[in-house]
């Protein structure tokens, strides 16, 4: 029996697709992603096995940079829907009574005050399950949605986050656990000493207060963050309760997981309070064989037109203006908008400052499912691979999907019963809020 | 039997008491307003009596410009709550299959691109159910919060949401109804040809698409207007699918009713293609004489504060500066900014330009049960009232609570078995969709 356990979390999307954006294009992929019951079936399985958190990826977006055209991204179904994945996961919470429920959600196109308000509801409505994801929104796609030009220089999408975080978690202080009354005999319904003005006026955002939802079971909702560069590392140290990562490996986990750790020490935060999960998929089967059949055939579903489609959102970069083997110029290099930890990890991976298309498509893998690793195997080599990352590259996972539901049939049927067999993940919630069952200290005003 | 029948729907607030704020004060209210069991336990009672509608209301604020204190609102409860609707609509619409949800949905603190992704999904996830309030935002408390220092002139914000309506609309009609495709033999996701970019750039606002949500079962959300001032009643005239009116008597209604159905007339619109629908009370009893107590007992919850705070919210100005029976001056009429239908109702019902601040109470009847008009009475004299209004001033009603959930349980188990014996009200759903449900054509594209 281990003395410490797998915080695990399940990657999801509000779409008909995976992170694996061919996975719509496998034989058993549900195709109701319109529906609440497709939602719903999913929440079931996850809170069946005791997963801690399924939390809802976004994009105000259709990918359509490569070419400036949307026509391919809808032909191929390249993460061509998306619905607002707060309305998936309420319903998703509303299926389940405790399993976290956590959804993405933007500091570019939204305000504090009704980001405050609805996490704050979804917390309420789901009794203490609420998780928020923080992303920033780099992509230029999605700029023009919400009629900006441009997006915002990186690390001032920061400066601004940071601030828009102190307001949300401001509102979210305002009003004292005890606060509401709704006391019939004295006509008192809230204490008024209890509740305070933010009067905030900063830099970026100004919001007054008080807030109108009462102190949530939670007290405040989880915060995820995914930050790696520095200044996004910063971020996620400050602010995250979880921290998502990508790793491309396991070497390179260890590096910066031990980094990371010590960097959350060296800013007076216990390191113990902000878990590590890294993205991995699992294809599983009963024997090695049938596990790596399976695995085949889902990386044949990949076309190569996903990977390119792909990189141009995340890079902010019109793919199909170079040859595959074609260098980009090193201005082309410094143009480079969107994520920094892909361009730089492209770089340090190939060897060249100026890398190919092909080096791209190489060292991101983005599209396909080596973007994160792969856990390949039957229930026991799986749970093998899991136990040698954990403790040692993070606290717990991220399970993306191969296709939806049967990755999380497979994996929460065949390797969760192994992981708790090992005593390396709970045969049962801890309590009943996210905080709880996350082990992380209740928060009281 | 009646060959029209009446459209219902229940006014719904996501907080502690109903649009009558003395509502949590009541010893039957529910106090469970923060929990999806309540919400959903009204749609279930709402649905059961074949209800059509139900809607929530919303305000991004507190009152407290009432002596630019909070405290009062906080200490006697007066709206002094407000979680997200969306959210709380979501929990009711997932108890239900039948009942319309609408929410109310800001043109001012959101953006286009969301706001039509939200109802889309919505829609969806409920089956073609969803609805969509469409509010303005006039309120300064509701400013501040979301960092704007002033609201924006009245017309201004129609010219505003008219362009907003457009870029939703055109959203939501940039998927033709049959352009999924999730065809896994050829691979195709969906047809390129029939989805489009908006490319829109207008006066207030830039969206570019392609929209992220495949159409919806409605194909386009109902959308629901409130508008009466000169305006106003083009705005609601043109977009309308519903017009949620307050008319303080039978009187003014009819006229108010002829003059608006003959304005739909004018502009080319089918009068019966858009429903009228005044906010009305109904007290019930097994008796008149009982029906006649409840009714004192229920207008004696509320409290002369209650008025004054909510006036202040109503047109931004703040009452606790003036005394009761001190006069505004002409400059003070002219500088209220708020429903300007509020205003002028008073000037025009009191008949005096500089109305008093008990003027104000008497004639808008703010904060109390008699904001709107009241049928008292048992089943057979409610029903009776509701027929002499029908078709002469409405074509249904809103059915407002004066406390939650006990009027709809009474309504719906007295009034609506008499409404259908007088064939005044269906015995079940016309359809599956909300659309059919309201008697209006399905939209294509």
């Amino acid at each position: 029996m281990s003395d410490r356990q797998m915080t695990l979390i399940a990657f999801l999307q509000a779409q008909n697709c995976s992170n694996f954006p061919a996975s719509w294009r496998h034989p058993e992929a549900a195709q109701d992603f319109t529906s609440a019951a497709y939602y719903q079936r999913i929440g079931k399985t996850l809170e069946a096995a005791k997963i801690h958190l399924a939390f809802f990826d976004d994009r105000l977006a259709i990918p359509d940079i490569y070419g400036d055209d949307f026509r391919v991204t809808m032909r191929e179904g390249i993460r061509a829907a998306k619905l607002d994945p707060m309305l998936c996961a309420m319903a998703m919470g509303l299926a389940t009574e405790r399993l976290g429920i956590g959804v993405t959600y933007s500091t570019t196109y939204y305000e504090p005050f009704h980001v405050a308000r609805t996490f704050a509801t979804l917390d309420s409505l789901t009794g203490g399950r609420a998780a928020w994801n923080v992303v920033t929104s780099l992509n230029q796609s999605e700029a023009v949605n919400f009629g900006r030009t441009e997006v915002l220089e990186h690390d001032l999408r920061y400066d601004r986050a940071d601030e828009f975080i102190g307001v949300v978690r401001d509102h979210w202080r305002s009003w004292d656990d005890d606060a509401l009354r709704m006391d019939r005999e004295t006509g008192l319904f809230a204490d008024p000493d209890g509740v305070r003005r933010l009067d905030h006026e900063g830099d970026w955002f100004r919001s007054r207060g008080p807030f109108t939802v009462p102190r949530s079971p939670q007290g405040e909702p989880i915060l995820i963050q995914a930050g790696q560069s520095g200044r996004g590392k910063q971020f996620a140290a400050k602010w995250g309760d979880l921290t998502f990562v990508i790793y491309p490996n396991l070497e390179m986990g260890r590096r910066q997981y031990a980094d990371f750790k010590s960097y959350l020490g060296s800013i007076g935060r216990d390191p113990d309070q902000t878990k590590v999960a890294p993205a991995v998929y699992a294809v599983i089967g009963e024997s090695q064989a049938e596990a790596e059949d399976r695995y085949a055939a889902i990386q044949a579903l990949a076309k190569p037109i996903d990977a390119l489609v792909l990189l141009s959102e995340v890079l902010n970069f019109d793919f199909s203006t170079k040859g595959y083997d074609e260098a980009f110029s090193s201005e082309e290099m410094d143009g480079i908008s969107g994520i920094q930890a892909f361009r730089d990890r492209v770089v340090t991976m190939s060897g060249r400052a100026n890398p190919t298309v092909g080096d791209f498509v190489e060292f991101t893998r983005r599209g396909t499912l080596n973007e994160f690793p792969v856990f390949v195997g039957d229930a026991k080599s799986v749970a093998d691979q899991m136990e040698e990352w954990f403790g040692t590259a993070c606290d717990g996972f991220v399970l993306a999907a191969s296709h939806v539901p049967g990755s999380y049939e497979d994996f929460t049927r065949m390797v969760v019963p192994e992981l708790q067999r090992r005593g390396l993940f709970q045969t049962e919630y801890a309590g009943s809020t996210l905080r709880e069952n996350l082990g992380l200290p209740a928060l009281h005003v």
